[in-house]
């Protein structure tokens, strides 16, 4: 028996060894540090796994990228095993992965509700397996089932208890790997460590639940676990500061948005702090649009499901779209996208070579219906605005096109002090000809045309071949959530199929008809997602011109209300954002209050203020406080807006 | 027997006399100028018609406001007989009201698409008819069951022919006014003229279609007919003018908007001048909003079934709702009204007495499922965007936020300079217990209150009691349309009902929970029906500052090409919205053109201006020419578009 470890080293065996066994003999120390070991880059097994057959090895110890899931496995395990004593009724669910480097989540059925008060007993009880020391033995992974059986039986089992679905009745041979803790037997997915008390501590933090049927919900538990307590502190640390970092956390603070189950899952509402933000991108983003020569159109939410069978948005997109409207005369649908409502427009009349490049754009409300348990605040919705446009050009145009975009794009991205993460230009895979719509000549033409742009704007990307739509090549902008999930913020996308589908032309200098190419192009995506993104890279802390709250007016005492109101006044014929607090508190309250809410400026208005007509300001983040004239701050602060400073 | 005529005077008969009988009994000339008869306020009969019974009787002739109404019925008569001749398969589609004084109306159910060609036919046929000078008999209107089916044997009637439905099968004695032109009987539903040569012409000039199911339309053809050449060349010029000041008709040169079959009835697709002049409006709007304390929110276009059903739309309102969307966990449809989902604003905290007036706006669209028929361009439509807003204000406060909703209404119209129609205060009806919402105190209380301030304001109004909505009384300012149709522009409507379903609060100065009054106020309805009556006030001629294209460059040759654009781009650098015309048409065509397009400003560019950098402009509707410098005209349009003048 022959094992090759990862440094290319071979040892050899006469007989069967587990994991453990192999780790000491390398070196007593390995013997301490090994967690469980991955065979042939796939198979992830305990230390107390055997060995029986010729095999590539990779040992894992603290260095290696799983150590990290196999702790929070162990931990999964562990409250799978508390949750089921405690919730007798209620069943483990099977999901594909359960932990990250940090957090583990156990998903479980209950029709009771769980709540992060009720868990807290799985919590305790959890922590009492680990007090006991109990050991996680691994069966092996291969039985017979009368072995299986038998062992069931041997056991005691009563319930079928398990992390996943052993089914008895497919196989004579039961090939699954199994493990036990406390004579219950469990099917292991992963390496587990050998023993409860390997861990250090396990802490349930979170439940949230998605809903699978009507009044069925499953619920997920977030826990943090580690092996040491240093290990423990520190992860616990990093997830409050991610949880400090996520959109979700700030858009609260802030008010920016509010989900209401009556109106529906996945449905934001704008909060007034967040109607402002929105609009006042809004503002900013077409006038962006004005001077790039854009034009805006608006089109309605619904079309008729003809429109989307003739779009092949029906036959390829229908799951992600809304359930149809079913109506005595016509079936309407909410729109997924708008290129079909754009192509109508396109088409009201006869278009000429001179009207191109023609470049709608449109911030259009859309719907796709995520599944509940994928929705995350407004990262991830169904109803979303998308500063979307569409631009209908000749063959001959696709490449200045492109950069006008991509420099629009640029420009709204500096703005806003955007961090992308990389830019990855999406080709076609030429031997894929099924994946593909069939026209090599403008494909060639096209992904050639793209590449010699980007090489002379000295654009670093990635090349994705077979990554391509099946409509045309495109360009993605991509960045990183705090959560660590990976979006497209802008995107620009050729498209030679659609103008087909709907039989689009235009006039061309000599007289006849011409197919336009069409490019798709996301400026910063939808409102949500970007406004997501923004919250977290700015850490709530919004630029003046944009924040719904410009300036804090702080009067001293009740006795400084008229000078109060007199500034607010003014701010306002200056339509700038202001808002008096009159709060019964004391004066540093109301200033760290103003802070936690990160508005822009803050004055502190008292006597000397009132009758020298002046504001005393402090901008956020700063300790420094200053005294000028109520005339000169508000010259200041309308600088500042139109600068987008 | 004795007669009542309209001038008190009573004539008495020993035996039944004709309509024309009569008339010609009182003189020679009412003879010729009497075209029927109204029996007893509520019947009315043609000249042939007998009179065999005590009743009053009014004459109808050219002053009688039935007149007009009998011409056009004549002539719908006669339009039937020619269409059931031409189009055998096809029957008269039986209608309410099929003429106005100006038009009639035939509608027609058939098979064949109808078309302005080849109803030409029947035009022809209908003229042929009049020519012929056939008699039209009024053949009585009580008949056994026997002596109408002698008659109708009598007469050779193949088929059954009628206006109306004749059901053989009800009543031993028929009784229904029958008349007959050439043999062929037809249920006479209104007085007729004698012959058909009494008609001049008959012209028809429009087919409409509407559907009744999938597949299946009913045809309106709209006509015109007169008794004399003077009268109906007057009713032609005037359908002319009528048709000029349609929104239809103007928006269609303007592009302002347009509708696609394949994206869905009823649903306007704003063209690129239409998205400009509804995001001018509305930017104005939501100035004014901030001026007046609104704070503007966007909540989602769809909602549950369940959220519907607790304001009580999913009962009383659901027929004009689109269909719901079946998804597996949940019932959701477009919302036809935002009230609901501004109360879950509301209800997104606990709210205090210091918070009110709340006072959500928002620009929101929703959705109404109209019937196909009466959808009508931009004025009625399924989907349109409401200047919403939604007041939550203590009972103490209904008074003053009623003064300020009014003002600021008054102060937008006024900058369109809309002209109002009149102003309706609904009250309800003391009497009826079971129309209205049973708060007798609220609805004593609050209906003095409007009545007060708007006698303070010293406001004109017309009081309709019984009219009230179900949870309150309102106000609503009323406008005519170009075809005369009423509409309200605005409306300030009190709601005592929604705060209880809902069961919102707020904690008074006392500490305890009160539910607050809601206030609904539509600023100008709805962006469609607001754009479609000032098209329709402004015949297209829209201001400067909402202009979609606000000034129009005419080199006066390609040599002025180069300066044409360095003017283009200074007006862009001010947002300023201008557009060269580089046609290749003379000159005087351009120039006739941009006055048909009706854009305000027109600069024509020759060489002088290029070497001097000025303009020689020319303003709508004027002929005066006038050259200043770019940089005069350029704050010229500013200072006017910041004006809104």
């Amino acid at each position: 028996m022959k094992i090759t470890l990862l440094d290319g080293n071979i040892i050899n065996y006469d007989q069967p060894k587990s994991v453990l066994e192999v780790a000491q003999e390398i070196s007593k120390s390995l013997g301490k540090k090994c967690v469980g070991a991955v065979i042939n880059d796939k198979e992830v097994v305990p230390n107390t796994a055997l060995i029986d057959r010729d095999c590539k090895l990779q040992l894992i110890t603290e260095r290696h990228e799983l150590y990290e899931s196999v702790i929070n496995y162990t931990a999964k395990v562990i409250v799978g095993l508390a949750l089921k004593e405690i919730f007798p009724e209620g069943s483990l669910y099977p999901e594909e992965e359960g932990y990250n480097k940090l957090e583990f989540f156990s998903y479980f059925d209950c029709d009771q509700k769980l709540t992060l008060e009720n868990i807290k007993k799985v919590e305790e009880l959890s922590n009492k397996y680990i007090s006991l020391a109990l050991d996680i033995e691994f069966k092996g992974n291969t039985f017979t089932e009368k072995d299986y059986i038998n062992m069931m039986n041997k056991m005691n089992v009563k319930e079928k208890y398990t992390m996943g679905m052993v089914d008895l009745n497919k196989k004579r041979y039961i090939k699954f790997p199994i493990s036990a803790i406390k004579d219950v037997l469990f099917y292991s997915r992963f390496a587990t460590l050998n023993k409860t008390s390997d861990l250090f501590k396990i802490q349930l933090n979170e439940v949230t639940a998605f809903q699978i049927r009507e009044d069925k919900f499953v619920y997920k538990i977030h826990g943090l676990t580690a092996t040491t307590e240093k290990a423990f502190l520190e992860k616990q640390q990093k997830i409050e500061e991610i949880k400090e970092n996520d959109h979700k956390h700030i858009a609260k603070i802030l008010e920016i948005y509010h989900l209401d189950p009556l109106i529906g899952q996945g449905l934001p509402i704008w909060l007034p702090n967040g109607t402002i933000l929105k609009q006042e991108i809004k503002k900013y983003l077409m006038q962006k649009e004005f001077e790039y020569d854009f034009i805006q159109i608006e089109t309605p939410v619904i079309g008729t499901s003809e429109l989307y069978k003739t779009s092949g948005h029906w036959d390829h997109y229908r799951d992600d779209m809304f359930a149809p409207m079913l109506l005595p005369k016509e079936e309407m649908v909410l729109k997924p996208m708008s290129c079909p409502h754009h192509i109508a427009v396109y088409k009201y009349k006869q278009r000429s070579y001179r009207d191109l490049p023609l470049r709608f754009a449109e911030h259009a409300l859309q719907h796709r219906y995520e599944s509940s348990g994928s929705l995350t605040g407004l990262e991830r919705v169904r109803a979303m605005e998308l500063t979307d446009s569409h631009i209908f050009v000749t063959p001959q145009q696709v490449k200045e096109e492109f950069v006008r975009c991509f420099n629009l794009i640029t420009e709204v991205l500096l703005t806003f002090d955007i961090k992308v993460d990389y830019l990855s230009l999406s080709l076609r895979d030429p031997k894929d000809k099924e994946k593909y719509f069939n026209d090599e000549k403008m494909w060639n033409h096209a992904e050639t045309e793209l590449e010699n742009v980007l090489n002379e704007l000295k654009i670093d990307y990635k090349k994705m071949i077979g990554e391509a739509a099946f409509y045309g090549p495109k360009l993605d902008i991509q960045a990183k959530t705090a959560l660590g999930h990976e979006i497209t913020v802008s995107t620009i996308q050729l498209d030679f199929l659609l103008p087909q589908r709907f039989d689009i032309s235009y006039i061309n200098s000599d007289g006849e008809l011409e197919k336009p190419i069409m490019i798709h192009r996301g400026l910063v995506g939808t409102y949500e997602r970007f406004i997501s993104v923004l919250l977290e890279q700015t850490k709530g802390v919004l630029p003046l011109w944009c924040s719904p709250l410009q300036v804090e007016i702080i009067p001293v005492n009740i006795a400084n209300k008229d000078y109060a109101e007199k500034v607010r006044d003014a701010f306002k014929a200056k339509l700038i954002r202001s808002k008096i607090d009159l709060r019964d508190e004391r004066l540093s309250y109301k200033i760290r209050d103003s802070q936690v809410r990160k508005i822009p400026y803050q004055l502190v208005l008292g006597e000397k203020e009132s009758e020298n007509e002046t504001v005393t300001f402090r901008k956020y983040g700063s300790e420094q406080q200053t005294t000028v004239s109520l005339k000169e701050f508000i010259k200041m602060i309308e600088g500042k807006i139109i600068d987008k400073e």
